[in-house]
C-alpha cells in the first residue's frame, strides 16, 4: 500500500506544496508545530531514511537546504531546524522547522492550526522567497 | 574565541570520538539523551548549519550517514533520529541519537549519565562497526 507521502506525490492527496522536481518533494506538514513547517520526502518510497542509497540521502539534504533557506527568508525566526525521526509514517521524510528556542522543536508540542488560506499563504511565500 | 567544539576538534578538550576526516568530526554528545547519542561537527566554525556553503553542509551530511549506519548496528534501538537545532552551542552540528519512539529525541529530557568507561565503550563500538 502507498504511504500517505506517496499519495502526494501522486496528486491523490492535496498538499501545500511548496518545491518539487523528479525525485524531491516539500510540502507543509498539515500538522504543523510552527509556522512554515515543511517535510521534504523523497519520490522514491523507502520507510528509514539511512535505508536509502547514500547519494539519494545527500541530495534529499541537498534539496532541504535550498528549501530551508528560502523558509528563513520569510518565517520570522532564530533559525531552521532539521529533524528525522520517521516513526509516524513509513516514508522517510525531513522536517524543516522555523525555531527561536529548544521547546519549538519539542514533537509533543501541540500541533498549530491555521486555516487553508494560511496555509496556501505560507506554501506560497515560501515558494517565492 | 574558539567555540566548545573547535577546541574539541584542537585537541584542547578530550572527547570520546568515533569518526574524523580532515573536515568532520564525530563524537559522543558528552550530555546524551540516550545511549549512543552522537554529534557531527564541521572543523570549520561556523554557528548556523545553513550559513556553511551547500557542498560542505551535504559532505557533513555524507560523513553523517555512514555514523548513523554504524551507530544503528551496535546500539539496540528502532532507529537513528536527526537532529539539528544549535541554539545550545555557536558551531553547527548534527545530533545523531538512537530512538524507538518519538520522545526518545526531545531535548527537554533529562540527559542520561554513563561513566567514563561506559563512555570509551560505546565510542569504541561505534568506531569499529
Amino acid at each position: 500500500m502507498s504511504s500517505i507521502f506517496s499519495k502526494i506525490v501522486a496528486g491523490e492527496i492535496p498538499a501545500y506544496k511548496v518545491a518539487e522536481n523528479d525525485r524531491f518533494l516539500a510540502f507543509l506538514d498539515i500538522f504543523p508545530i510552527q509556522r512554515g513547517h515543511v517535510l521534504v520526502v523523497p519520490k522514491l518510497e523507502v520507510d528509514y531514511i539511512f535505508d536509502l542509497k547514500k547519494s539519494d540521502y545527500t541530495d534529499l539534504m541537498a534539496f532541504s537546504y535550498d528549501i530551508a533557506v528560502k523558509i528563513k527568508k520569510v518565517i520570522k525566526c532564530n533559525r531552521i531546524g532539521v529533524a528525522v525521526l520517521g516513526l509516524e509514517v513509513p516514508h522517510a521524510h525531513v522536517h524543516l522547522i522555523p525555531i527561536n528556542n529548544e521547546r519549538d522543536m519539542n514533537f509533543s508540542n501541540p500541533k498549530k492550526t491555521f486555516t487553508a488560506e494560511e496555509m496556501q499563504e505560507v506554501a506560497q511565500m515560501i515558494k517565492n522567497a
